[in-house]
């Protein structure tokens, strides 16, 4: 029951020369499942990541940033379902390189050049062999039309496959950009057990490359939250492979503004969608915070809203029981809020100011609102000039079937 | 489907002299319905409060505050459930005073000697004309043998009544405690939508009072989480009537250690008993912090345990899916963590170790843990010497029933 998640029909979704993808069945954690993935990057690609910040960071991620810190360039990556190869100690360590070695000695590469990642369940040991034995058949099908079936392979208990993209004309050329994510639970800033891969053909210079991969991160994948729960496995992945023949080597280049701008849409459609398939969510919401003194505290606000299980189990309700959320701003942390200053608005109703309850406000209109699949929950803070979005989802019955029965 | 919330039998909830309370129904939300209690308080006693930290605290909260600074002992309380009035601005605080002048009126008492308590719904107003004339009801059955009825009285989403009551003696008196809570939801630290009244008839003067109410909430109140969501209405009131004859003044009466750990036991037992009725909870969690640096950070880490949906719902599918305790461990904010230092134990049996996977854990000791009503959490950080325990339940359908209806 994802909410207005829409899936490109096949002649939408557009190959990033330079990029091809083999995925398979390897029966990691269950029969007749795309479990396996592979990407094969063309030679001039760069790539550039970002990872989770859970202490309890899986293998994989701990490879992948020992791999791209290395010099040789990376040139492909091994992504299975099934197991997220976490809280595996020594162990998942030499399971995730003896996976990136085997998949060198079948591509002639260095195992530096692959990126490992695995999601699924934590705390238990990483089917090695069963990827292994998995790897030629994803590499027999390699193909740059593969985007969709890729979108299918790094599902877990995501409802929909994710996936965007979208041709734009940058100073006379065609640039291609095209992305997938996966993750429906665990999912809070910094991030979530959410996959995600966008490349475009565009080139773009190594170090800058790091810099972009770290702001579109921000913008998007750091501001959804579906449970408040950080993954231990989170990553995204940025690929310029250069193959149009624009090749950008600075902020300062013509056309950066507008590659920067099309990624960063491209990437916040891409975590959108994470949030739209949250495990049992009937609603969207966006919660913006306005008139805060920094970031930090806008932020502490919106998450706060957020994060509440009474908050979204209202919006579940579409019962406008308002005062939970004013109770979750005074809880957020800023201890010298005024509420007095403080306004809220559901969609275009203002139902509090000056403390209380807008005299004005239906509840009819709250209603009306709540009703709504898609919700803006708007807060004024009363107290500077800074804004941030951060987008949600409800809390369902279905949440808790899908988290009581996950793994049973 | 309260865990393990044992109700004393009437014969056992002892009287405390100088403490009579009044209990009707005042039809303030719905019919039918115990939802006005009234507190008299005999001369001589001291009372002190404890208050919920959020900025959109209610009004009563604010009222109280108010009182408790101003130089009139306290007299009487005035409880009402079915609403909270709070986010009612300005138009709530009136409404407060206007409670407490009337009861002021009615008991010849100056309003400030008055504490007013609301819980219920948010945003709504106060129907003080109900509670108005629901008082001459509520004063004319005051008697110290209504502390049960009172338990009821104060009861909202709660399924049972919350009692402790117990004698002891000391230094040859016998001293009475008799207290109670309530709150299921929207409870975490600092503190809850939770209302309790503990009440001796040991002496206590105020100053020592005032500070005894504070290291009491510390230990119990603020120990205990159900949804991570603070109320604007928290408050935790201790009584000491001094009508047993004795009286303590310092923290170097003979007495005092005795009398504290006793009331601190009483405090503890009514803040697990509102956990072990959290909404929907059918498993009660103790998470235990071991070997933190600090006391922050022990509780940091103890609360994103206790806090995340996730574990929350495998502990109510008894599905030891431990790895969700690592992640949680692993995003609690500890920035230097060295995860190969962490041992995680449910019960009796090692999990994790070194980082990992217990190489001797078998799943089935896991499952035999997590089907048992009571579970023990044990965290042990490998960092220093600090320990911090807190109280949660799980997270069931149940839960999401309870709040996605309780207002409609």
């Amino acid at each position: 029951m994802a909410v207005n998640l829409h899936i490109p029909s096949d002649d939408a979704v557009f190959p990033v020369a330079g990029v091809e993808i083999g995925v398979t069945e390897a029966g990691i954690r269950k029969a007749n499942r795309r479990d396996l993935t592979v990407f094969r990057l063309s030679a001039g690609s760069n790539v550039a990541g970002v990872f989770t910040r859970n202490r309890f960071c899986a293998a994989p991620v701990l490879v992948c940033q020992e791999h791209l810190a290395a010099s040789g360039p990376i040139r492909a990556l091994v992504i299975n379902t099934g197991n997220a190869n976490a809280g595996t100690g020594e162990p998942g360590m030499q399971a995730a390189q003896e996976t990136c070695r085997a998949l060198a000695t079948l591509m002639q590469l260095d195992s530096k050049q692959i990126l490992p990642f695995s999601t699924g369940v934590i705390l238990e040991p990483l089917p090695v062999d069963r990827i292994k034995a998995g790897l030629p058949g994803a590499l027999k099908n390699l193909s740059e039309n593969n985007w969709v079936s890729a979108a299918h392979g790094i599902m877990t208990t995501d409802t929909l496959p994710k996936i965007h993209s979208q041709r734009i004309n940058l100073g006379g050329q065609t640039i291609t950009i095209t992305g997938i994510s996966k993750g429906a639970g665990m999912i809070r800033p910094n991030m979530a057990t959410m996959l995600s891969y966008l490349a475009t053909d565009a080139g773009i210079a190594q170090p800058l490359l790091n810099q972009l991969a770290k702001e579109l991160a921000d913008v998007s994948f750091n501001r959804i939250t579906i449970d408040g729960d950080t993954s231990t496995n989170d990553s995204f992945i940025v690929i310029a492979t250069g193959k149009s023949g624009l090749t950008i080597d600075s902020t300062a280049h013509p056309q950066y503004d507008a590659l920067k701008a099309t990624l960063a849409a491209a990437a916040t459609d891409l975590a959108q969608k994470i949030v739209r398939d949250g495990e049992g969510a009937t609603k969207f919401m966006t919660i913006q915070v306005e008139e805060a003194k920094t970031t930090e505290e806008a932020l502490q606000v919106a998450y706060a809203v957020a994060h509440s299980p009474l908050v979204k189990t209202a919006f579940f309700a579409s019962d406008p029981n308002l005062g939970r959320i004013l109770a979750a701003i005074g809880y957020a942390g800023i201890n010298d809020l005024d509420v007095s200053g403080v306004k809220l608005w559901l969609g275009d109703v203002l139902v509090a100011t000056k403390g209380g309850r807008n005299p004005d406000y239906q509840e009819a209109d709250g209603q009306r609102v709540m009703k709504e699949p898609e919700i803006l929950v708007r807060i004024a803070l009363g107290r500077g000039n800074v804004s941030e979005t951060v987008y949600t989802c409800d809390f369902s019955h279905e949440y808790v079937s899908i988290n009581a029965d996950y793994r049973s």
